[in-house]
């Protein structure tokens, strides 16, 4: 892993076309995406810029900074300098397209005052929400973006094969949690782990051991930790010293070249109390029934019924994704360019299982002596899920 | 460092009586705050919360997710569970709040879509923007919160020390960036700095050797680096293996309890060109010459002209801060719980320092060959500003 990986132009043009249909359906006259997962995912680029992306037609990328950057990084044929914000009708319609009626923007991420912004500078036109249709074109993968997130996989799972050298007794949950960081760092995380949810912001997982895995967070997550302090990102390794004979759980996000695997296994120095080895095993089973359930056209929803109910016959559905009222309702969820992505597979949900879709399941049982569970990235193909993160499945014991 | 710290309910009574002059000013009839930074500072929890604000009277914190947590953090009298926010105006109107005519959010950072469920929410009231009046609040540091940066910034003073020992010709960018993360980790860097700029998130800072610092990004400042892909936060370190005789340019943000320190350090292997050693003389006697500045009633902008000037009499003007069109026009920003933070050294910019301001200063060269040049990070104080990070000034040769 050494080399800087630009998107095709295919893998571009294809996106756009996806996406021009949604636009063509939802009546609009083009949409401008600037958040910077989906402007990657349109344009190869993201920096500082606005893509232009009208009903039908070429894109036209306008780019605040770094515009050097981006005509390097992006296939997009139409790049030119957005000195100012101001200038982007000017440019639009100097591309040719001059019907701006319903433009749409990314709503669901975009501040509301740079929102009113854009209001003032497309003032003739309506500003609508295009946020669900580029989600919907994000949810089907490409053979291509498989490939990335399966190297994503690879380097975490290469970091999980080296916790059993770090381990020691009296190590902070910290100490062991800048290790592994570490570990992923110098393979190729590229940096944040993207959260397209409002102050849902993490710092890239969690190290937790002991009574430290039952201690909630903010986090939409089953299994929080204590952070280091209230103020920032107040979740995952703490101070606590790792004892022996307790569960140490590792679970964290790998983002390598934008596409975020994600990944949970279980270490203890000594042994186990039976109590979590036996929700271990039920972890495993529940993993296993999901695994067998998800085929092309099966719903999430479904999916996640299953695991409740599994979790209820195996006698730990009360400590299941979390523990009294700090429980959370699903079991997996669709990652990408981002870590919370679509399907989600909770309750009701009726979206259908499709060859293209990569999603995380982690069943998960939190108990007052700590957190213990698995979880692996997948790939939904024409035969079923591919299981792309690969570590040893087993609790390790030194 | 290894004790979670709580913010003192002396502090957060101190903060919401400042806030309540500021909203009865707007002629608020109360706030509610949820993004994580303010939150934090008026509340001293980082949960999944609301907190309500009255234009007089004691708030009110309405939590989502952990309710725990956040009342063993939060000094707030008055907490209660949220199971959803449409319970919000009725748990406001129990608390004695019935008018709520003129309501104040943090419009700067809200998402368009959640601010259009706050309306269908608070159907009664005006929803209006009460983001300026947090940042005034903020802007003034209390001693106490002065001392918790000064913990942030000896805690990237000692990773910095370390840096001479790792050092070795031919390892990556990555690995020695990879290293001094682990190194703030592990003495309490909590996770992600905050940036209130949408789009702006990276990666803690910054590695680059040689060329790599000549290389633009997104990012809002005057060195970027490549970054390890184009998709997720294209900045700081990357792929590059360091070279004997090329400048190695450090700079990190260290976010230990919530505070931002923000320091800049060189370090070669070898012997530096003698232009880049002229120019980092240049950068030291700009830094001397804006502290010399730095009294209480100068203007910020000042400050930046006195900078910019300086540059140019030294024979650098057309390095400083950025290179061609790829300059930025600041010279140093305010940093606490965000690391985008008034006042910020700009053109034009009226506002005085005042006592209790915390800001970085960093004026930087770019070449092609490279970045230099010096950050620190001070507290106004009645004589003058006061340098909190202190580690070796002079280029670390190894």
């Amino acid at each position: 892993m050494s080399m800087m990986k630009y998107t095709p132009r295919s893998e571009i043009e294809s996106r756009i076309q996806r996406l021009q249909r949604e636009i063509a359906e939802l009546e609009l006259d083009g949409a401008i995406i600037t958040y910077h997962p989906d402007l990657f995912y349109f344009s190869g680029t993201s920096q500082n810029a606005h893509l232009f992306i009208p009903r039908t037609g070429e894109p036209l990328l306008m780019v605040k900074k770094s515009y050097t950057r981006a005509r390097h990084e992006s296939p997009i044929e139409d790049i030119v300098e957005l000195p100012s914000l101001k200038k982007m009708p000017g440019m639009i319609e100097k591309a040719g397209y001059t019907d701006l009626g319903r433009l749409g923007f990314e709503l669901d991420v975009i501040p509301y005052n740079t929102c009113l912004l854009y209001r003032k500078i497309f003032s003739d036109s309506e500003i609508l929400d295009v946020s669900g249709a580029i989600k919907n074109v994000r949810l089907i993968k490409s053979p291509y973006e498989i490939e990335l997130l399966r190297e994503a996989c690879s380097v975490i799972d290469e970091v999980y094969e080296d916790v059993p050298d770090w381990l020691r007794e009296g190590m902070t949950e910290i100490e062991l949690a800048s290790l592994f960081e570490a570990g992923m760092r110098r393979r190729g995380y590229g940096g944040c782990c993207k959260m397209r949810a409002f102050n849902q912001d993490f710092f890239l997982g969690n190290v937790v051991s002991g009574t430290s895995g039952a201690v909630a967070t903010y986090f939409d997550g089953p299994v929080g930790g204590s952070g280091l302090t209230p103020a920032n990102n107040p979740h995952g390794a703490g101070w606590k010293k790792i004892k022996r004979d307790e569960i140490i759980y590792i679970d964290y996000t790998c983002v390598v070249n934008g596409y975020t695997a994600d990944e949970a296994r279980m270490f203890v120095i000594g042994r186990l109390p039976d109590k979590l080895t036996e929700a271990y095993r039920a972890a495993l089973e529940i993993q296993r029934e999901m695994v067998d359930l998800a085929k092309p056209g099966v719903e999430c929803g479904v999916i996640y019924e299953r695991a409740v109910g599994l979790a209820d016959e195996l006698g730990f559905g009360e400590n299941f994704m979390g523990m009294g009222n700090e429980r959370v309702r699903f079991v997996g969820h669709g990652v990408g360019l981002e870590l919370d992505e679509m399907p989600v597979f909770a309750r009701g949900v009726r979206m259908q299982l499709a060859p293209g879709m990569t999603f995380a399941l982690e069943p998960k049982f939190v108990f007052p002596e700590g957190a213990i569970g698995i979880e692996n990235t997948f790939a939904m193909q024409e035969d079923g899920a591919e299981v792309l993160t690969l570590a040893n499945e087993e609790i390790i014991s030194v």
